[in-house]
């Protein structure tokens, strides 16, 4: 991977994302770029928001994807909702609720923190009484936490929506493609992804999605969205009927985009779901065989990532550079109260597969060795049965 | 152009952005992906900022890029510097001046629109009679006006921003890489770009600067940016020493705009400018030729974007459409009062050729024959002529 004043590793990327990215996809995003008003362009945006639609099992019109990280769509999903002074409810059980609260203040709103123990779902009743029985605008939450590896269960909280008169804000950045983000069928109002995890593609350009009740809510707006940037009416001017410029989109991240998610679509949803699940099942069952233990109990475990705890006397830092180093594969380490105290392995998308699975496992049971660490079991036999179960 | 489930165009880019992508920034786009916190990615984010450094022209240690298009960088700019209630005095004669003002708006600025005609440079003595003597907290101008094909001088607009006591933002989205911007001769104190004109890369990836003496206001804020994406001192923790997690940055961008900005580099700022002077003389002496009249007075006019009066009679649609149908041609059409008036020809980085150059007027002459334009002179001849006399 060598180019001139440039030499690029070759990773295995099993963090917390970005996840590998297939060949189809590195070729289309080298496409010769072409303008952002190209009638061409034009008509793979269409292609692109109905594929999008598809993948998150939904009917929105609006949906598209926004220029830049899935931070940018949070952004974007927040600052058109949300107006100053409104009441904003977020579950804050790891680092990417507390972002969403932290967007949510710089909207303006009054927002309600219901704090939850990082390495569990939040519990809709906390947030009920939290609300104490006032209106709530909007309440916003991680369907799949990816500081901690957690998935929360959407419909209890579409019901507490529901109770409360408010919006259902919904950060699904680790979810769409590896599982089933269900905008309809959880009447999601706001949803924001992202393309470098679930699609496998680089990061840039960041899927969201928004209900006609949301669309109803931000036409109604008393004040302008304070962000021009993310301003949905003018994004949606120009992916959508008139094609207004509002701002360059690259040619080269739609194509990268496109195939990416012809890709997901062409394996299937439900094929591609089961796969994860395949893989995390014999990821966990080789981790638990080494000795080690997983953060999240298994009814609230993400399929797509896996969070262990680093066993005492382990340098975190010591294994993720000799992953790194010697075998080329980036794990994740832990963010805020976790740092230090667990890795976070990412089986993604495309890199959801067996050949992961067992690089992973060998590769952490000679950096857990030489660390000191004595491995427990075989690992790779306990994957291997686990696949034979499957 | 061809693969699974997309056919792309292959266009010759002379718009007002994106312009032509030289191949090896295609391959460097397609580098295999790699994390936002790999030590390589980390060490290309640093020879990436001194490179736009020195294309700037600039010590400003507050050199990166943001993750997003141009307009994300200016709302970078704008959301940093400006607190409500801040007198933001803005220059507007097109389509992005108006857009500042816009985004200066939504900072919830008090905001002095000084408007000048659209084809001609701010006069700096309307501006200082806008201001009634007030303090300004900041002046803020597009130094190349992407919408006309004006450039503006920023030196006397530097000496109005001492005598106001403003900041001064500029943005430089068509300017950088294709002509000096000289943040620190003209101590500008925020300056924003893009990747795909001058620096002739996929939109993505935005350059932004701040003097020492903005991060100073910044950092005496009262109230927090109301962009966490786009916040600067959460860009700075990613981008500088302890280069923490902000968002995910896109290792293809990177790769993509590292390789963009070492071609610059290695051709030269001097004789990358000079071969855009060079070749604008030879498109204007074309056009010229046929009979057409330029926008800009010579004196105000950009090298690198050219705007032509659309001639009586001629359908601005049906030309550009065949430029592009029958030449993949791409030329921009007008922008706000411009639209149906003018066409933008962009000569931007390794787009600004003698190829592109005669190969424009070669089917411009043909496009106009065929709208009954009657082209007086031969334009081929005209611009092999002021090659001659370069």
């Amino acid at each position: 991977m060598s180019q001139a004043g440039f030499t690029a590793p070759l990773r295995v990327l099993l963090g917390p994302g970005p996840s590998d990215v297939a060949p189809s996809v590195l070729r289309a995003l080298s496409t010769p770029t072409f303008g952002h008003l190209d009638p061409r362009l034009v008509a793979a945006l269409d292609e692109l928001r109905a594929m999008l639609r598809t993948i998150c099992a939904t009917q929105n019109e609006a949906t598209l994807a926004v220029s830049g990280t899935g931070t940018s769509a949070m952004e974007c999903a927040l600052v058109n909702l949300i107006e100053p002074g409104q009441v904003v409810l977020v579950a804050v059980h790891g680092y990417f609720g507390a972002r969403i609260a932290e967007i949510a203040e710089r909207c303006g709103a009054s927002v309600i923190r219901v704090e939850g123990a990082w390495g569990r779902a939040s519990d809709p009743e906390r947030l009920r009484a939290a609300a104490h029985g006032q209106h709530v605008d909007l309440l916003a939450l991680v369907h799949a936490e990816t500081s901690t590896g957690v998935v929360q269960d959407l419909a209890p909280m579409r019901k507490l929506a529901d109770e409360l008169g408010a919006m259902l804000a919904v950060d699904a950045v680790t979810s769409v493609g590896c599982m089933p983000v269900g905008i309809d069928a959880n009447r999601v109002d706001a949803l924001w992804s992202c393309s470098q995890k679930g699609l496998s593609c680089t990061p840039g350009l960041s899927p969201v999605s928004f209900s006609p009740r949301a669309l109803e809510r931000i036409a109604k707006r008393t004040r302008k969205v304070q962000s021009f940037y993310l301003d949905l009416q003018l994004l949606l001017d120009f992916w959508g009927g008139a094609h207004g410029y509002h701002h360059t989109i690259s040619s080269n991240l739609v194509c990268g985009l496109h195939e990416a998610a012809r890709l997901v679509i062409e394996e299937g949803l439900e094929a591609r779901f089961a796969r994860h699940r395949t893989q995390a099942r014999a990821l966990a069952a080789g981790l638990r065989e080494f000795g080690l233990e997983l953060l999240v109990p298994e009814a609230e475990r993400l399929p797509q990532l896996t969070t262990v705890l680093i066993p005492d006397g382990v340098a975190d830092a010591q294994v993720r550079g000799r992953l790194l180093d010697e075998f080329g594969i980036e794990i994740g380490g832990g963010l805020g109260p976790l740092k230090g105290r667990i890795w976070r392995i990412g089986l993604m998308g495309g890199g959801a597969t067996r050949r992961n699975v067992l690089t992973c496992l060998a590769a952490l049971k000679v950096a857990l060795a030489a660390e000191g660490f004595r491995v427990v079991g075989d690992g790779l036999e306990a994957a291997r049965a686990s696949y034979a179960a499957s």
